[in-house]
């Protein structure tokens, strides 16, 4: 494990219970971060910054251990973890929630104690609040490339402060009816304009099995998903696609155009695989190998 | 005007009225057939055959007169011409069906005269009866490549005869919910081979916004919709797609995978200069010059 760490991620490590039309998992390991980080571990080392509660099953953390992921900014609250429970039904683009219990998130009060601070950092979808609190922490010049996701409950609730961090991140990474709602546009490429214009130079706009539309200071690159007979559960998806990419970008130390590209290239391939299974079940047994085929794969069916 | 056309099209030339967010029309030049034979006529000439009912605008006419479309096969019939009124909300994908008055094309009796027969047919959204007619006149092997296009109402009400038509054309070109609905298949690769198993080895399937996927005898392509900031009316984008799809196979006389390929990305960007202005307005205005200058940009924004 090396003492340096090119990227962090702010984010949920999570139980999840979920029901798709292919079967349903009670206790299963999910979360934002715990998606984002391990589908980063394939590209570079990656520190979280998350809360779970004492009855974390050790196995998840087990899980994380095995890769070169960094849990000392994990901290380990009195109280229950972060618990999710959705389902899909037929139309495996939405997920519907059932319940969710904030549990130890509601006192987290996240710390950086980097000795060599990230270089990149990701705010995944968490509080503004919390957000803010992790980018008064990763200040700049030192921190060189921050992006941050959302969801409709802050964009509905927490507006103002939402922005305050939008005002401050490199990037952003969202979905489609997010950014429409967020922006009050239904054109995509005019919503991703407006948001662009409260701050992030680079809006990465989520389809789910329509791909992705990535905007970059008036350059755009478009990619549609790779295409799979069956999605088995689309949880996790979205933070596995973030994960990959940053993984990508701080590997590389380049966030220029054309490696923003391949990062959301990389991003994509690795989301495919995570919702061929239940959980992180795919991506345990994931090797390199197979992105790198894939993503081969993929170059012949997009290229005309 | 050559007196020998390599591509045919059998569908309606129409008249309907359009409403969209951005605004209404009550008296529109629509139809498959004429969106398809204008698209196709920036590539090859083309030869419509449809019927049209003594109602029918002259000025409609000369806008296809003025392009290397062939009107010989257009039969004028007593009675009124095929009318279709729809309506586009927030969701512009979606097309409201309000009204449909069959009038001529309830007694449309197709009849081939061609002294040399087209080497590329397509059967565009008409009752599988008519296709079948036109396929049983257009016989093989003078007929190197008949592709067809259907919709919901045949797929629910005459399955049977569709069904024929299936197995005996090369390509269908169809929307995802049709496709869907068709194979009986949530997922779109599957739709597509269950469909390829029932005839046509190449099977494409249209996603409006989303973007379009060819399958091709186990190979694919997937390609997304060129970005528009905004989509004035939709109507006649699928068909535009087609005919410039059919128009670049004629021309070039190649539908091997890698010439599929660039014919749908050129059906791709004729589209997206359809859904820019109601009715053909967008088409009688285009320059080819300015697709080739938006497949340009295509190719950049699709390539990692």
């Amino acid at each position: 494990m090396p003492d340096k760490f090119p990227l962090a991620v702010i984010g949920t490590v999570a139980i999840d219970e979920v029901e798709t039309p292919f079967g349903k998992r009670e206790k299963a390991f999910g979360g934002s971060a715990s998606y984002f980080s391990y589908a980063a571990s394939f590209f570079s080392p990656v520190s979280v910054v998350a809360v779970v509660g004492k009855d974390f099953p050790a196995e998840f953390l087990n899980i994380l251990k095995e890769r070169p992921i960094d849990l000392s900014h994990l901290e380990k609250s009195d109280g229950k973890t972060f618990f999710w429970r959705g389902r899909y039904r037929y139309d495996m683009n939405a997920a519907e929630t059932l319940e969710t219990q904030l549990n130890v998130l509601t006192e987290f009060n996240p710390k950086l104690r980097f000795s060599s601070p990230p270089e990149f950092v990701f705010l995944a979808n968490i509080d503004p609040t919390l957000q803010e609190k992790v980018l008064n922490q990763a200040a700049k010049p030192r921190t060189r490339f921050v992006a941050c996701d959302t969801m409709n409950y802050w964009i509905e609730n927490k507006r103002p402060e939402l922005l305050k961090v939008l005002a401050r991140v490199d990037g952003i990474v969202i979905n489609e009816n997010e950014a429409r709602e967020l922006a009050g546009e239904p054109s995509l490429i005019r919503a991703a304009q407006k948001i662009h214009g409260w701050g992030p130079s680079k809006v990465i706009i989520k389809k789910g099995e329509h791909g992705v539309i990535l905007f970059d200071e008036g350059k755009f690159f478009i990619l549609p998903a790779y295409p799979l007979e069956s999605v088995f559960d689309p949880t996790g998806a979205g933070d596995t696609f973030a994960g990959a990419l940053m993984g990508y970008l701080a590997k590389t130390g380049d966030f220029g155009f054309e490696n923003l590209k391949k990062a959301v290239a990389y991003g994509t391939i690795v989301a495919s695989f995570t919702v061929e299974d239940f959980s992180l079940d795919r991506l345990q047994r994931l090797e390199t190998r197979e992105i790198e085929e894939r993503l081969g794969i993929f170059r012949k069916i997009c290229s005309f």
